[in-house]
């Protein structure tokens, strides 16, 4: 397989992959959480060529999670905000950040802090049950396909594999 | 800033993103959470080149995500299983999943459906707060630098914008 044809799978993972999977991509969106909306902040934030940081705003434009609006007429200007659709990967650069403080920083503190303005706190954005509101444990999660593809791509990470292959991943 | 080098910025999602970030590596991630653990489950599934995925499984070891057991004696076989710092790539990839799930599936039902075996029932894993336990909504959050570098960086995509661009992203 290749890469550009990610988004064809019937896999929600891949798909998502194949418009937020590329280099880049997830910093720019990392960026407009942090109050990026001009080229210019992405360029000076990134030190990205403005080929790349083009091809890459127009890609998010495309997919429709950054829109351009006018925000100055003459000369006229352009600045990218976030849709709803962006705002939807909210968790997505968030889980990265966790990771990242709790894997990827050594003997450092965290180098952001966020701040739930809701109830005031220092926040550790935890992924909880919709339904239980407990943390959610990967051990605990059974993946059930809907669909025959998923079944068949679940069938074949199976074959052939030791009945302990079939096991929920864990620490040991 | 060349992609090779974005592990260096003071960044959590940079530096997971270093590490996490290349083309392939979250699916084989993603396997590995459906049960893969050998070398030719990931080829069924993925398709890919022996030669790339033997650099992603390498690399996916090298970084501690995943680790290399022997299951067979004669002749040697190894297989991979997910460390804990790779289980913790759980919320990575389950919100990879939800966004998918929901921007991405057209007019379908999500190809894959998590039921959490504690509770018994089919969940949509929710981003909440630590502290309070309500869901996060990205426009409720204040991210606080810790560490010269990122304030700077947040400055430097909030110079020389108007007083807008210094707002949470919202929807309008």
């Amino acid at each position: 397989m290749r890469w550009q044809q990610i988004g064809e799978l019937e896999c929600s993972v891949a798909r998502s992959l194949s418009v937020v999977g590329d280099r880049w991509t997830l910093l720019i969106v990392r960026d407009a959480f942090l109050g990026a909306r001009r080229f210019e902040h992405w360029q000076a934030s990134l030190g990205l060529s403005p080929a790349l940081l083009t091809d890459r705003l127009s890609k998010l434009q495309q997919h429709g999670i950054l829109e351009r609006r006018v925000y100055q007429q003459r000369p006229i200007r352009h600045e990218y905000r976030l849709t709803e659709k962006g705002v939807d990967l909210y968790p997505v650069v968030v889980s990265l950040l966790g990771w990242g403080d709790r894997w990827m920083a050594g003997d450092q503190p965290p180098p952001l802090e966020l701040v739930h303005r809701r109830c005031g706190a220092p926040t550790t954005p935890t992924l909880t049950c919709s339904e239980c509101g407990e943390p959610l444990d990967p051990r605990e999660m059974r993946p059930a396909p809907r669909s025959p593809e998923v079944a068949a791509l679940m069938q074949s990470v199976r074959e052939a594999s030791s009945p302990r292959a079939s096991e929920a991943p864990d620490r040991e």
